[in-house]
C-alpha cells in the first residue's frame, strides 16, 4: 500500500455502507471508553490507599485484563469490517465517555465510588451500542454484548461493596 | 485517609527528599513513555497492511507486553518511594516522547520506521534517566537499566528488518 | 447495609423495572433449574449400576460440571441485573422444573432415561426463557443461548444412547 | 439389574450388617450436610454485600469447593460399602444439620456469623461420626477424620474475622 | 436401532419441524462448507512457496484449526437438533462454496489471494445462514455467529496482506 | 515462483529420480488414505448411535486425531523429497482405499465394523508401501512404519470389541 | 556395607522388635498383593475382548496406576521401619492372595468377575492387616487404611457393573 | 480485637478444655521441631563439602520443603483448636529437640549423621505425641500420623546411605 | 465372545501365520524380559544401601518407568498381531532373561553390578529378537529397535559408574 | 575435608580478603534478616485476626516466599565467595535486625504496624549493605539490589494499608 | 578409573569390533556435523538482516533446537557402543562437513542460501551413513534415520522460501 | 541490505563509538568464553566416567543450559549495541578462554577438576568485563553481572566437591 491510500480500506467488507458506518462507529466507541477503562483501572490500581488496599488492588487488575481484551477485540472487529481503530493516547483522552480520574493517590472507598461511576458510563453507552447494531451487523453486536456482560458483573462487584 | 489528605504521600521512602525527587521524576517519565509505547503499538498492531502484516503484527504484540509489564514496575516503584504515579490518557498524551502516531491504516515498512522512532526516543531518554538516578537511588536505577536492555534490544530487531 | 435492608437491591440495574422483572425470573427460574440437574446427576453419578456403569458415572459428571458452572453464571447475572438469586435447598425442591428421582440404586438405561426427561424438562423451560428475554435483555438472553447450546448437545448424547 | 430389585444392594461389603449400618448413617449424614453446605456457601458468594464483599466472595468459593469435593467422596463411601446415598434437593433441604440461611442479599459480617454457625453445626456432627464409625469401620472413620480438619480449618477462619 | 431404521432421527429436536428444516440445513451448508476450508488450507500450508513461506504456513495452520473445531460445533449441532450431519469427501467435493484449489506448489502470493476468495465465499454464505435462522433457532443462530466472527477476522488478516 | 512454474519443484530431492517417484506414491497415496480415515471417522462421530455411543464416540475422535497427525507428516515428507502432496476434497473422494460410508445415524455396532473394514483397507495398502520404500528411501519408510504401527493397533482395538 | 552383612538392617527402627515384625509382615503381604494386583489388572487389560473392550481396558489401568503406587508405599513403608521388602517375580507368584489369572484372551463379562474375586481377597487380607497393626504402629496402618480406601471403591465399581 | 485481649482465643474449640490442652502441646511441640528442621536443613544444604555435595544438597531441599510444609499444617492446626502458635526464632533456638548444628562447612558424611540425628529425635518426639494425642482428638492424631510417616521415610534414606 | 473360544484370537493379523508366530515369540518372550526388569528395578530401588543410596535410587526408578512403558508397548503389540500377550508373575518368574535377584539389602555398587547383567542379558536377547523380525515384520523390528536403543543408553550408563 | 578443617574454607574467592571480608558480612547480615522476616512474617499469618484476617494471611504467605527465596540466594552467594553463611535458630534469634514480635493472637491492623516496622528496619540495612559493596562486589552488590526493590514493594504495600 | 586409561573403553558393546567401528564411525561424524549446524544456525539467527529478520530469526532457533538435540542423541548412541564421543570446538572447526560460515551482518536471503547449503551437505553425508549402519547396527541407523527425516524437513522449508 | 554492505552496522547505537567498542568487546569475549563452556561441559557430559558418573552428568547438563543461554544474551546484546556477533566454531576454538579438554573418557574427579578451571577461567575475565563497561555502558555491564552471579554459583558447587 502506498503510503498516500492509507485512508482507504484495504479490507472488502461484507457489510452494506450504511451498515459498516454503524457498526464501526460502535466499535471505535467502546474501543476509546475500553482503553480508557484500562488505563483508568491502572491509575487507581496504583494509588489505592486505605485498609482494603490489597483486596481492590487485585480487583482493579482483574478490570484491567478485561478491559484490555475487550479493547482488543473490538479494534480487531472494526478492522474485520474494513474500519481503521484508533486508540491514541490523544483520541483516548478527547473521546471517552469517562470522567476525569483526580491526581494523587485516593482513598479505597473514594476508587470504589470512581469504579462505579467509571463501569456505569460504559455500559450506559455499550448498551445503545447493542441497540444500535442489532440489525446493521449481528455479528457486532454479539460481541457488544459479550463485553457488556462481563462489564456489568463488575459493575455489581464493585457497587455491592459499597453496600 | 481523608479525601483531603490525597497529595501528601502515605509512604515513608528511604531515600532522602532530593534523591526521592530525582528518582521520583525517572520514573514518572518513563511511566509515561513506557504507557504510550503500549497504546502505539497497539494501535500499529491493528492498522498495519502489507505483505509482512502478520510477522509485523505478532512482533507488535511483544513490544505491547513489555511495555505493559515494564509501565507497571516503574509505576509502583514510584509508590514505593513515595511518588504518585500519574498514568492517565491526558497525561500520556501531554508528556509522552514518543511523535504523534498517523492515523489509518499503515504500510508494514512505515510502522517498522514508526517503531524505531519510537524505541529510539523513549531509549535516549531511558539513557538519560539511568545517569539521573545512579546516585540518588541505585535500586531505582538497577530497575531502569533491565527496561531499557529490553527496549534496546526491540529496537535492534525493527532496525534490522530496514537493512 | 443494614439487616432490616436486605431485600432492596444494592445494584442498580441498566434495565428498566420491568425487563428487570422479566429478566430476574429467567434467570432465577434457570438458576433453579440448573442446581437441580447437578443434583440429580450427581445422585445418578452415585447410584448408577448395570454394564454400562463406567462410562455413565463419567458422563454424568460432564453434565454435573455444566450444571454447576452455568448455574454460576445465571446467579451472578441475576445479581449484576439487581435481582437477589436464591439457590437455596428448599428453594431446588420446590421449584425445579425436573420430575422427583427415585432413591436407591438405579439400573444404567433407567439413569439413561431419567436424564433425558430431565434435559428435555430443562430445555423446554430454558427455550421459553430465551424467548422471554429477548426485548428486555439481549445480554441475559445471550448467556441463556450459551448454555440452552450446551444442555441440548447433552440431551442428543443421551438420546442416542437409547436408539 | 431389573428395575425392581433397586433397594438391594449389589455390592457386597467387607462389614459386618451392624458395622455397615452404622457407617452408613454416618456418611449418608456427612453427605446430607455438606451437600447444604455447598449450596448455602454459593448463596452467600452470590448475595454477600458489604466492604468485604470480594475477600469473602472468594472465601466462600473455597468452602463451596471443599463441600463438594468432600460430599463426593462420602456419597463414594457409601457406594463402596453397599449403602445407597441420597443427596437430592428434598433430602438435604429436610436433613442437613446446618439452619435455614435468609434470603436477600447479607451483610459480610452476617455471612461470617452465618458461616461460623453453618461449619460449627456440622463439625460437630462430623465429630459424632468419627466416634461412632472408630470400631465398625476405621476406614470410613479415617475418610471423616481428614474432611474434619479441613472443615475445622475453615472454621477457625471464619471465626477469627469477627475476633 | 435396527440398521433397517438409520434415516429416521433418533433425537427429538426441541424446534418445529419447519424451523428444524431451516436449522439444519444452515449447519449442513456450514458443515460442508468448513470441512473444505480445512482441507484447503491444508492443501496450502504443504504446497505454498516463496519468500513468504514461514509465515503462510504457520498462519494457514490458524485456519486448519478454526474450521476443524467449527466444523464439529456445527455437525454436532446438527446431531442436536436431530438432523444426521454428512461431512464424507465426496459430499464435501460436491457441495463446497470454495471454488476448486489448483494442483502443485502454489506461490505465496496466490496462496493469499486463494484464502481471501475461499473465506469470501464462506463468509457470505455464512451471513445467509445467520439471517435464515434468525427466528427459527436462535441457539443455532448464535453458534453461527460466532464462527463467522472468527471468519471475518481471518478474512480481515488475509486481505491486508495483499494491501 | 511464477505462476506458470508451478508443477516443476522448488525442493532438490537427496533421492535419485526413480526413488522419489516410488516414495512419492507411496506418501501421497498415504495422505489420501489418511485424509479419508480422518472424514470418515469424524462421520461415524457424529453419526453413532446405541447404548455404546459415548465409548466409540471417544475411540473415533483418537483415531481422527491419529489421523490428521499422520497425514500432516506424510504430506510434509512429501514435500520434503520434492513432491507436491494434492489432499483435496476431491482426490480424497476419487482415490481413497476406505470403501464408501452410509448416509444418515448408524447403529454402535455398525460403525465398529466399519471401522474395522476401514482400518484394515489401509493397514494393506500401508503394508505395501512399507515393502515399496524399503530400498528406495528407508527415512520414508520409517514413517510409514510409524504410521502403521499406530494403525494396527487402533484396528486390534475395534476387532476385539466384535469379539 | 560389605556384601555379606545384607541380611541385617542398616535402618534403627522406632518400633519395638515385635512391633517391626508385625507392621513388617503387613506390610511385605500388602506389597506381593498389590503387585500382583498390578500384573493381573495389566494382563487383563491386554486380554480383554468384548463389546465392553474400551471401558474396561481404561478402567484397568486406573487400577494397574493404584496397584503400583500403593505397591511403592508399602515397600517403602517396610524400609523406613528396617525391614527389607521382597517384591521379586517368583516371591509374587508364590504368595500372592490372588488367585491364578486364566491365559489367553477374556471376554469383558469375565474379566469383571476376575477383578471382583481380585480385588476381594486383596481388601480381606487388606482389613486383617489393619486390624493387626493398629497398636503396634498406627503410622503404618494409617497407610494400610489409605489404600485400602481406595482398593474398596474400585471393587465397588467392578461390581456394580455386574448388578 | 483489642490489643489487651490477645491471650484469649478467638477461636471456640470443638474439644475440651483438657484435651484441647494435650493436642495444643502436641502440635506446638511439632511446630518448634520442624522450623527448626527447617533451617537445620537449610544450613547444611548451604555449608555441606564433599564428593556427595550434590546429591545431598538435592536431598536436604527436600526435607526442608517437607518441614516447612509439616511446621504449616501444624502451626494452622493449632490455630483451629483455638491454641496460639509460636513459631519465633527465638522460641525454636529454645525449645527445639535437634541438638545444636555446628558452624562453618561441613563433611557430606558428617552431614547425613546429624540429619540422621536430628530426624530420630524429632520422630521419637513425634510417636510420643501421636500416643498422647490419640484420645483427645483423633483429628489432630491423624495429622501427625501423616507427617511421622513422612519424616520416618527420609531418615531411612539417609541412614543407608550411611550402611 | 464365549468362555471356551479364549484361546482363538479374535484379531485377524496382516501377517502371514510364519511371521505372526516369528513377531509373537519375539514380542512375548520381550513382555517378560521388561516385566521382569520392572521388578528387579524396582526390588533394588527399595533395597539399596550405601553411599550412593540416592542416587541410584533416582536412576533405578527411570529404569522402572521405561521397561513398564516398552512392556506395554510390546503386549499390545502382540495384541495387534493377534497373539494373547502373557505377563502374569508365574510366567515371568519362568521365562524372564535376568538372573535371580538376591533378598535383603544390597550395597550400591552390587546394584550397579546387577543392573548391568541385567540390562546386558535382555539387550542381548532384544538384539536376536530384532534380527528375527526384519523379514517377518518390520513394524514389529522397528518398535523392538526403539526399546533396545533405550536398553542400551541405560546399560552404558550403570556400566560408566563401575569404570 | 576432614572433620577438622571445616572453619577453613573450601572455596578459592575471585574477590580480595579485603572485598570479600565487606561483601561476606554484607550477606551474612541480609541471611539472618531475610529467616528472620520469614519467620516473623509466618507467626502473623498464623496469629492475625480481625476482619481483615483472609486478606493480611495471604499478603503475608507472599512476604515468607520472597524471604524465604531471597534467603536462600544470599546464603548461596556467601558460599559462592568463601564465606560459610549462618541461618541457624539462634543466630537469627541473636542478630537479627527486626523487633522481637509479640506472643498471642494479634490483630489485623497491629499485624500491618508491625510488619511495616519489620521491612523498615530490614530494608533500612539493606540499603547500607547496598553502598557497603558497591565497590568490593558489584555482583554481590546487584544481588542485594533485587532483593531491596522487592522489600520496598512490600513495604509500601504494607504503609498504604494504614494510610 | 585411573587417568592413565582414559582410551579404552569402559562400556562393552553388544556389536561386534567390526560394526563398532563403522557405526561409531558414523555417529561421530554425525555429532560434528549437527554441532556445527547449531553453532552455524545461532550465527545466523543473530546476525541476519533484512525484512524477514523476524521470521527467519524464530526459524533458525527452530534449527539450533533440533541439531543441539540430535547433537545429543547421537553423542550418548556412541557412549552406549562404547565409543568416546568428541564435540569440542576444535574437532567441529576441523572436521564439520558445512562450508564456512560469513563473518558479519548478513542479508535474509542469503542466510537462507547458506542454511539450504549447510542442512543439503549434512542430509547427504548422513544418508550415506544410513547405508553404513544399515547391516552393523539398525539400531544406530533408526537413530540416524529419524534425525535426517528431521533435516530434510528443514532443508524443504528453507528452499521453497527461495521458489 | 547488499550482500557487500556486511560489515557496515544496520543498527544505530545508543553508545558513542569509544563506549561501543568497549561494550562490544566485553560481549563477543563472553560469548566465545560461554560457547565454550557450553562444549566443554557437554563434552564432559557425555565423557565422564566412574561412581559419582549420574550425579556429575546430570550437573554439566545445568551448566550447559546456563551457558547456551547466556551465550545468546550476550550475543543479542552485541547486536543491540551494533556490534556483529561471532561465534563460529573457529572463533570460539581458537579464542576461548578455557584450556583445552582431552579426549576420550574422563574420570569422575577430573571432570570435576577441569570444570573448576573452565569455571575459573571465565569468571576472571567476567570480572574483568564487568570493570570495563561500568562507565561505557551501565546496560551491558548490568548484563554481564548477573551471567557471572550464575556463573560463580557453579564454581562453588563444583569446588566444593573436592573439598
Amino acid at each position: 500500500m502506498s503510503s498516500a491510500a492509507k485512508n482507504s480500506t484495504p479490507v472488502r467488507s461484507t457489510l452494506s455502507d450504511k451498515a459498516k458506518a454503524v457498526a464501526g462507529e460502535a466499535v471505535q466507541g467502546a474501543l476509546v471508553d475500553l482503553l480508557d477503562l484500562s488505563l483508568v483501572a491502572k491509575q487507581a490500581h496504583w494509588n489505592v490507599v486505605g485498609p482494603r488496599f490489597r483486596s481492590i488492588h487485585l480487583q482493579l487488575d482483574e478490570v484491567v485484563s478485561l478491559a484490555r481484551s475487550a479493547a482488543d477485540t473490538v479494534a480487531e472487529r472494526a478492522s474485520a469490517i474494513g474500519v481503521s481503530p484508533d486508540g491514541r493516547a490523544a483520541t483516548v483522552a478527547k473521546e471517552s465517555g469517562i470522567s476525569s480520574f483526580p491526581t494523587g493517590y485516593i482513598a479505597d472507598d473514594d476508587v470504589v465510588k470512581a469504579l462505579i461511576a467509571a463501569l456505569g458510563a460504559v455500559t450506559v453507552r455499550m448498551r445503545k451500542r447493542i441497540d444500535d447494531t442489532a440489525d446493521p451487523d449481528p455479528v457486532t453486536q454479539d460481541i457488544l454484548i459479550g463485553i457488556t456482560a462481563d462489564l456489568e458483573k463488575y459493575a455489581w462487584m464493585f457497587q455491592v461493596e459499597r453496600a
